[in-house]
């Protein structure tokens, strides 16, 4: 049970108190508090049965810890005997008694409070506990869907106490930095607003006008920019946003955001911010993080780890090996190597051949070939280095000796290492990145030891495309982020000659290979915003009006970042989902199993809103019988 | 123009440090910074033209404040000052120079730079400011509409955005005291939920489940209450709550509240709670306030000031003068005490026949008959005691000298004052509130300082009934405040007997005659909850099966309290609106003025959450033609 550790670890600027758990209540301690100091002092307990021993003692749970609790065996206090050896576990229970010495040899050093018990002398079950659905011990065990249906018991547990009070803490950390030391203002925004171009995924709140709604936005990026123009000069918010995304594993319809906007600043200026921020809230028992975080184009990120949130805490990077074979006379590498954008590239697994099964080589080669449609490169292709230091492949009587050497040199291929190599168009070659970090997983669960659990590798990646093709019609454009992202001061005037090539202001923040926060400096002309709006994106820019008009009434150039809280947190406290890091979380598909939201409604709830609902065909005809 | 002030006011526990504005960009201080000590400084500023005069000098501003630019009017500096002479107001400039002392006898002692200028000597457009819609001086004195639709321009209003910073300042504040000092745990709870019973003022969200609608809960009631059930121990949150009214003025569709919730606590641990918490977030430039507050019940505030958030910034109270007109002859009071609760009341409007017309006597008597129905009771009643120390009314001639005599004390009746008298039921005789509050604004409206504007009147009201009668069938009960409120311990009995009869743990906060908080000790015993539900309020208990599940599953006794912010802060910054405090307000029909929000929505995206809008018939017909 955690509780204590952290509190004391405030940091330069913090308040240096620990906090009064026990103002305003009439309990003298809590269950985590009491020590050999404590030893003669009469004390007021309050909290839950964790577990009871035949009548002899019992232990006593709150948030901050156990206590034990000996039970009386005199004639005078068997009323108190009777009480506390009848009261059932999860029973809420006040305790006063003495502070005492464990007897001799009878200390538990692995429990804070193991050196001292509490003779009680007065009791009251505040609330008995009814039968548990099951047993606490087993519950843990249980599947997620019953943990969150009781989700208030699951609350209970060391785990989910421990994430909630490390995330209060860092968020409050965060808030005195930006607030107190930089000067930021936080500012509310509304979630009743209106839908945004594009914006598919956003919930819509009908009005009680007839035909309106509302929507709840995905960020507050309009209303930031928007604070900005109008003098706020540095915002941020803990805000919460909404994205409705159906089925989608690990994503939650609601979440929170650490949103920050500035006036005046530019790229370095909100890294250096953010890094800051980190800094200064990480939580002293996760060790401490190095800054500048280190930071990386998007080009690059692409073609040494084949995504643009590389895991930068193992190597394995993909290598171009196009210029070692480009002699070879292979012929898929000829092939793949005739094309404008063709490449050979390869990772090499180290150990691969001592902890990878043949199975798994096998699973790797068939991941890739299901994840990415290949339009002409050949299928992966394996490379050995066997013991005796020589290569085994398909490919190997194809190479020459120098050949050979100069692949083992460029992959840097020890005994034993395997290596995979793909053939295609960069960005199928791209796909050796999943591959990368599916190997980094066979090769853990293997047992070797490739990342370190207690790393945090922060990382910035930069200069991001300004626009991308559209999957669905790759001669249209949209934005890789939104519209409202500036250009690169180096390609500001491609943008009117050849927007695709023009990079952007974009930043991503990566932790460990997750997108942890995002941010860009923005647009803030006028004529530029509605060039971007309507030459190259093609839409309409009215109903972004407003935004534009206030770009043009003295809008300060301006920009920020929005961190990803759910995640952030879940990464620190090395939770395996978001779930575990949020205390009322929904299903994967957007459901609340304790409340049991979303529910239905009466149509004469609806009245007033002018819906009603459209059931599909299935569910009419169900009615009808 | 504000922004220094209150920033070096930190409280004992909070970082006493100043925060550093000019951190990650490239100004070197803001405009409200610079002093005599800053002479012979290069320095960067940025900001908005407040003001430009014949290409001589300039104001620059920011959030902080103003700084005068001086334009150089050498030669080498021809292009500076065709820059600076140029920019629209309102552009956003980039001045670099040296500060100067301004020339003797034109310091400006009431502007806090007015002891410097600063001599340009580069400087840059940063955006140029187009033609504004209004001159910003006549822009104050627009309709709120326009400002609403302009808000980004309204926000550089030094009162929006000293509204802001306070409001930013004091949630800090009250975080610092709540997690640091007080050891609460900051835990988000979902926004997405279901409808509760009664819940008829939620907004509904489609979801893609057809039929299935989450809703946006008006409070983290049940949410907070599962948190104690979970051993949160102590929670809080800055709350985002939503409340559908349609159109009533000064409410918003959002709004946000301080939501605080222990366990093992009572009333009075609230309370005393709730004194630190504004006491320690009190803004040190609104004076200080006392702890602990006042506390009356509900029956002594509606007895004597007929209402349950009284205003105690002044007397006037009412007063039961039943027994004084006991013995007259008088017909409507004889007929008034014949009823079980009939009384006289009437209150004292301290130099009523100095400061109040004949007019406003009568709009006073109207108002009564127009707010209020009266079932059986006169018409409001004055008397006047004129300077001769007599008493004028229509009564008089009723009443011997006695009871004369009697009445002037009763009332404490100076000369000049005037006095309302109502007879009736009891509850109507409250009806003398209004009038109380109606008096006090007309004495004020005349020149009487009847209220201190700088006087802030905490009050706590207790003891409210539990249940009160529907209003649209008194014979069934509904919660005074919501079906979780706890009965007050020595009236639990009576909950089964006769609980009309039952007081509660409900407790509210009023300010200044505000409700500004309510909270209650909850039921946390799952019979208890049933029975109120199912047995005193009729409904059907199934839809709150979880929480009363959770009660019995180890709840421990808990309790709470939501202090309402947008009005709190209104209250502090003495703003005429919540509106003034909210940096994008809805108007008082829901609607964004600015971007334009609710809007239509095309049939298209209705379709994911099967939905379709049943258009009102005459909005139909529109349509067809």
């Amino acid at each position: 049970l955690q509780g204590e550790a952290g509190w004391g670890s405030e940091q330069p600027g913090m308040v240096e108190s620990v906090p009064d758990f026990n103002s305003f209540v009439t309990r003298t301690n809590t269950c985590g508090e009491l020590r050999s100091a404590h030893v003669g002092q009469k004390v007021t307990l309050y909290g839950w049965v964790q577990y009871q021993r035949q009548g002899l003692f019992l232990v006593l749970r709150d948030f901050q810890g156990l206590t034990q609790v000996i039970i009386p065996q005199d004639e005078a206090h068997s009323h108190l005997k009777e009480l506390l050896s009848s009261a059932p576990l999860e029973s809420v229970v006040r305790v006063t008694g003495t502070v005492s010495p464990r007897p001799l040899g009878q200390e538990n050093p692995k429990m804070p409070t193991g050196d001292i018990e509490v003779k009680a002398e007065t009791a009251e079950i505040l609330n008995s506990c009814k039968k548990l659905p099951f047993e606490i011990k087993d519950f843990i065990k249980k599947s997620e869907a019953l943990r969150m249906q009781y989700r208030y018991l699951d609350l209970r547990s060391p785990r989910l106490q421990s994430a909630l009070r490390l995330r209060s803490r860092l968020v409050m950390s965060m808030r005195q930095y930006l607030c107190n030391l930089h000067g930021f203002v936080d500012v509310e925004t509304p979630t009743l607003f209106k839908r945004t171009p594009g914006g598919a995924k956003e919930f819509l709140v009908p009005s009680r006008e007839p035909g309106k709604f509302y929507s709840l936005p995905q960020s507050p990026q309009q209303f930031k920019q928007l604070l900005m123009v109008g003098g706020l000069d540095r915002y941020f918010q803990v805000a919460r946003c909404y994205r409705d995304e159906g089925s989608r594993p690990d994503r939650q319809p609601e979440f929170t955001q650490i949103d920050i906007e500035m006036s005046f600043v530019d790229q370095a200026g909100i890294q250096r911010l953010v890094e800051g921020l980190l800094q200064h809230s990480w939580p002293e028992e996760r060790g401490s993080i190095m800054t500048p975080f280190p930071s990386m184009t998007y080009e690059e990120a692409l073609a040494e780890y084949g995504t643009d949130k590389p895991d930068t805490r193992f190597g394995m990077k993909i290598v171009d090996i196009s210029d070692v074979l480009r002699g070879s006379g292979v012929h898929f590498v000829q092939n793949a190597l005739s094309y404008p954008h063709g490449s050979i590239r390869a990772i090499c697994i180290p150990q691969g051949v001592k902890y990878l099964t043949n199975k798994d080589l096998e699973s790797l080669k068939e991941s890739h070939c299901t994840d990415h449609a290949l339009t002409f490169s050949q299928e992966i292709m394996e490379i050995i280095r066997k013991p005796d230091g020589s290569l085994k492949s398909l490919l190997t009587k194809f190479l020459g000796e120098k050949e050979k050497s100069e692949l083992i040199q460029a992959l840097n291929m020890q005994e034993d290492d395997v290596v995979l190599l793909a053939a295609g168009e960069h960005k199928q070659c791209c796909a050796l990145g999943a591959l990368r970090l599916l190997s980094a997983n066979l090769l853990e669960a293997a047992g070797l030891a490739l990342r370190d659990p207690t790393a945090f590798h922060f990382l910035w990646v930069v200069d991001f495309p300004l626009f991308l093709p559209k999957a669905e019609n790759p001669t249209e454009l949209e934005s890789a982020h939104h519209p409202f992202t500036a250009p690169h001061p180096s390609d500001a005037s491609l943008l009117y000659s050849d927007p695709t090539k023009v990079r952007s202001q974009h930043y991503d923040l990566v932790l460990n290979g997750n997108e942890v926060g995002g941010g860009s400096i923005r647009i803030h002309n006028a004529e530029q915003q509605r060039f971007v709006l309507e030459k190259v994106l093609k839409e309409d820019s009215e109903v972004l009006s407003h935004l534009i008009e206030a770009l043009e009434l003295g809008a300060p150039p301006h920009g920020g970042i929005a961190l990803g809280l759910d995640r952030l947190i879940s990464l620190i406290v090395d939770a395996p989902s978001i779930r575990d890091v949020i205390a009322f979380p929904k299903s994967f598909r957007g459901r609340d199993l304790m409340g049991n939201a979303p529910d239905y409604v009466t149509p004469e709830e609806l009245e007033p809103y002018h819906i009603q609902v459209s059931w599909p065909l299935e569910e009419k005809e169900a009615k009808k019988n």
